[in-house]
């Protein structure tokens, strides 16, 4: 990083002006971007669709540079929709993670992964 | 923001020590994690399946506050399979607008949203 | 349909009959499949994440038969799915519209789209 | 099955006349379907997300007729779609699965599920 990019801000702002210079703005609504959102994620899943979970833990340099475009894509859309709706990620996941301590008791879930929902029946 | 908490590092350090004390790291396959990213995704798109365009860019206060807990989800699983493949998300979010500004060049797509594929048919 | 082709059973037939002669039944337990069904589902999506919903409606044929080819490969890997489960397709969607009949009665949700989550807190 | 319904001309009307009765045939575009199914595809993964493969393939029965449940969603949103657009999904299916017969050799890709884009790069 040599210009100060290491944060979500210079990010969205790049992503601001990339829209506005190919007049795209006007199909940026946060319904739409969220398709295109979920169209990446996707695009990620169908890299690991028919690999064993070990096989996706270690990837040679091809597939994984492939993976590290797709989720480039995921973020991208994702601070694109956040600049549009004002929402801060970044302090958003935070929240999230505070949630999730109260949530997920360590000493309650500890090496149990259900679903939330489930625990909920508990 | 009070604790130097604005980056991605931050967050993902913060992540991988929450699902450490919860022994959760063996559910934290690349793969199974970009099933959990897909899912937050969906629920994302949930809350704008049946709004219109311009309904989704007027989200009263509620509604904002709970997309930006599923896009909060997001992120969290996003930077999660980023730390366990070892890829530096910001990196390649700028690597891939670099990518992206060749593929559309402005002055070619201007106000035109075509899919890339449907372009390459040209 | 000149061979008695009309229904999900004889499909469901023909992509185990796909599956076993590639060797690809090791490959398709419903964890793998759920992710490549997931992944045509954004295929589909993807279509339309730049159209207004009237353009959505007016697809030109050759629009119309990528979007069919898509929809086709979903019903693929649904039905390869219930296969693999045992499950009958056709009958859990009357039971569900049984069920959305009572959840959503007619008169309560007339012209109102609200998420199914969002009644539930009236 | 006791009422010959087990077409999906049976299913799709029978959609229809739901869709009808409560005025949502405006909610119903191509665009906005598209949306709904992905939203069920994910509920369908997230049953999966933290289960091995094997677990995958033998649920308990609650799980299961969950499972069922969202499978059923998947496919009334799809034969919803289909209806909107005017698809026949079993025929094109079974045209998807003879363009697959051709892309995909038996002999060629015995015992490989690699990616079609990767096959094509071959």
């Amino acid at each position: 990083m040599t210009k100060g990019e290491g944060s979500l801000t210079a990010l969205s702002n790049a992503l601001a002006d990339f829209a506005r210079r190919r007049d795209w703005e006007q199909f940026h609504s946060p319904k739409n971007l969220s398709m295109a959102l979920i169209a990446e994620a996707a695009e990620l899943v169908e890299h690991f669709q028919w690999l064993t979970e070990e096989q996706s833990k270690t990837l040679d340099a091809d597939k994984k540079d492939a993976v590290a475009m797709e989720m480039a894509d995921i973020l991208i859309y994702l601070v694109r929709t956040a600049e549009r709706l004002d929402i801060d990620l970044i302090d958003s996941a935070w929240r999230k993670i505070e949630i999730n301590e109260k949530r997920y008791p360590a000493e309650k879930v500890h090496g149990d992964a259900r679903r939330a929902s489930e625990y909920d029946k508990d």
